[in-house]
């Protein structure tokens, strides 16, 4: 039987979470899978750590080279998650030869060209299978299992840390102050919740799965980021009032020959399936010319979670006789500039008559099509009204142009939120 | 690149499909996986049918031995559908050393074994993605993606038919009957449409998706199976009024090392993913001790999504270096002939003072606790009511035991439907 010898890069959660699942399961890989692992060296900055689990101590080394330049490693697994050093780390692993198993998704979106490069060279694997939505296998389905698809769209609840905070929102009425508070404390966000609440972990997920999806790179720089620090109970009130539910959503589409990959808080209509996807789970809806739309929903993060995934990885490196790269060609993707999608749009405008006509005239001469409009009357605001708009598909510049057109004394305040998925 | 040669057993709407999608993806597939499909023979029964889709008549015969004997086929795509001839033309182009893939679930699940050996001797590959839930790639997700997992339940909507007649019942609160002759008029139901209603379809998928999920072979004759044509629009009304959605559930588990795969009508919470799985589509809901509960969720069927994942393991196929075949222990696989679970009893009862009292103490006799009764008055039955039971987890056998002793003059009539997925 086929023996692989294993490096870890860190062992916090998810590696101590990989050590776990290999000591527990490790008999039955091997009579399934027909492949062994020994877990050789292990990266810490602390061999003395309690980890609560049982590592016998000549396995850790303080030394990066322990792991990275030892010959008789076959397998680097990386769980130090951040930019640096682990991108330094897993290409130093890749150019030595070594396969390489991650969940950094980080450190994969900023180096991903390089990354790529460097094991096409060495004729090292590259998986990362953990890195986009614990668990869920959506690299492999879109990978080993829709590439007879033109893949048309992806539409992902890919942060785990935002969906507990919006379906909260939504449930409660609550303020995003007041359960992002209440996350930190349990733990279900960080101290600086910038990362997921800013929608940047979003952001590298999107970037790598739609470079798989359409075959092209999608560079981290260009998905359009929007987090949901902005995000008010009202608007969430007023949208769940009209049958649609909010999500941070990823949205990658390829139309007509361009790539928009964009990262921003969403309206989905309640019957979506994405709709029902609540707190840390993660969901990613992919269309296909072939398939039609599919959903593959389970545990975004967590370390067992995550370490199946990583140990399916590792089982499928074992395996290789030859390591599949991605396709992805050469030539740059070209971004989309605009989209085409619904809004939501709210706006306060003072309560006098002939104010709706002006408004609609405006959205009409930009070419924004209105299907629904709503007024709410305001308690406690003299003289002023709630309108929501529900526009049509209509491009993003158009209404972008037409709300700038709007007199800043007539309209007061204005929320725009983009609707997918009917 | 490698070229590889074709051969196409039947060409009805889904051999159409997977000719279209070659036709129209071939050259995307060159470029990205690096493999290239010549389509050499396709057997069919007439030569001249009118298939919607330009065929050059050349590569029509009528002779199976044209596909199975011919040395210059490599892989013989299966789509004539049913158990035989499928199953012996299957066999043959296997021991000929021809990778064969198929979507024919009745023929896979009642040959699984001699289908094996028999790739496992000529070290031909066997590849079935399309036989389990059309497009969705379950068969990859178990294999592939979640081998480091002990899987503990499979639980799926995988009969698009009767999904859309319970789907519709549930809506509109119409009868079986109705229903059922819409779908045969909208071709959703086959004319003798016992395969989908009786659970035949989902028992011979059930089959596959548990063998593979507990590495032992679940045969389909020990599959417990029950169709939907008892199910009444009283019990599909009153389980929607306690928060219960109707589905046909195929569930295995395994528990103590005993398997338990059953096809059944089966009350969903409403606020599970699998509730909202309507229509067409279908569902696989795994649970396994790392990743935690995940679902895989599209078009169960049709053409195109079927071609997708047919077309999916021809690359895969294509691309292999040597086929792997499903760790499958030659153990015999222990099935439980009881399985513990909730359960919604609801019965005709003689409306008179003590009668609750006596069936909730027979229940209480059997060890079957009752976590909550409703009692639902009957227009136009003189003397009589609608009492409803949902029990706490209890033992199937225990359930019909306890209603077995119940009082003839009593209770009048029963209907007991499981509750899974709480």
């Amino acid at each position: 039987m086929k023996r692989t010898r294993i490096g870890f890069l860190g062992c916090g959660n998810i590696g101590c979470g990989v050590y776990r699942l290999l000591q527990r399961q490790g008999k039955r890989i091997e009579e399934n899978e027909g492949v062994s692992f020994e877990i050789a060296r292990i990266l810490v900055r602390s061999k003395t750590k309690a980890r609560g689990v049982e590592i016998p101590e000549r396995l850790f080394t303080t030394e990066p080279q322990d792991v990275l330049d030892d010959e008789r490693i076959d397998v680097v697994m990386e769980f130090m998650g951040g930019e640096e050093p682990a991108a330094s780390y897993i290409l130093r692993a890749l150019r030595n030869g070594k396969t390489v198993v991650t969940a950094n998704k980080m450190a994969l979106a900023t180096h991903w060209d390089e990354m790529i490069a460097a094991a096409r060279e060495s004729g090292a694997g590259l998986y990362y299978e953990a890195s986009v939505c614990g668990a869920i296998p959506i690299i492999r389905a879109i990978g080993d299992s829709l590439q007879a698809n033109r893949i048309t769209s992806v539409m992902g609840i890919i942060n785990g840390t935002t969906n507990y905070i919006l379906s909260r929102m939504s449930r409660e009425g609550a303020s995003y102050e007041e359960v992002l508070s209440d996350a930190q404390r349990l733990g279900l966000a960080e101290p600086d919740p910038t990362a997921d609440v800013e929608g940047y972990d979003a952001a590298y997920k999107l970037s790598i799965l739609s470079t798989l999806s359409f075959h092209r790179h999608v560079p981290v720089e260009c998905v359009y980021r929007e987090g949901i620090t902005n995000v008010t109970p009202l608007d969430v009130r007023l949208g769940r009032e009209m049958g649609l539910t909010l999500k941070l959503l990823a949205v990658a589409k390829e139309e007509e020959g361009r790539v928009q990959a964009r990262v921003h808080p969403t309206f989905v209509p309640d019957t979506h399936p994405l709709a029902s996807v609540n707190g840390a789970f993660n969901a990613v809806y992919v269309d296909g010319d072939a398939c039609d739309e599919m959903m593959f929903y389970g545990r975004g993060a967590g370390d067992m979670p995550t370490a199946s995934a990583l140990v399916s990885d590792l089982i499928k490196a074992a395996r290789a006789e030859r390591h599949a790269l991605p396709a992805v060609g050469a030539v740059p993707c070209e971004m989309a500039d605009d989209w085409i999608c619904e809004h939501f749009v709210r706006m306060q405008v003072s309560d006098e008559p002939g104010v709706l006509a002006v408004l609609a005239g405006t959205f009409a001469r930009h070419g924004v099509s209105i299907a629904s409009m709503v007024q709410k009357g305001e308690s406690g605001t003299q003289g002023r009204a709630q309108l929501i708009f529900l526009t049509h598909k209509a491009s993003e510049r158009a209404v972008r142009s037409a709300l700038a057109e709007m007199d800043g004394s007539t309209v007061s305040q204005v929320s725009v939120i983009r609707v997918e998925g009917r």
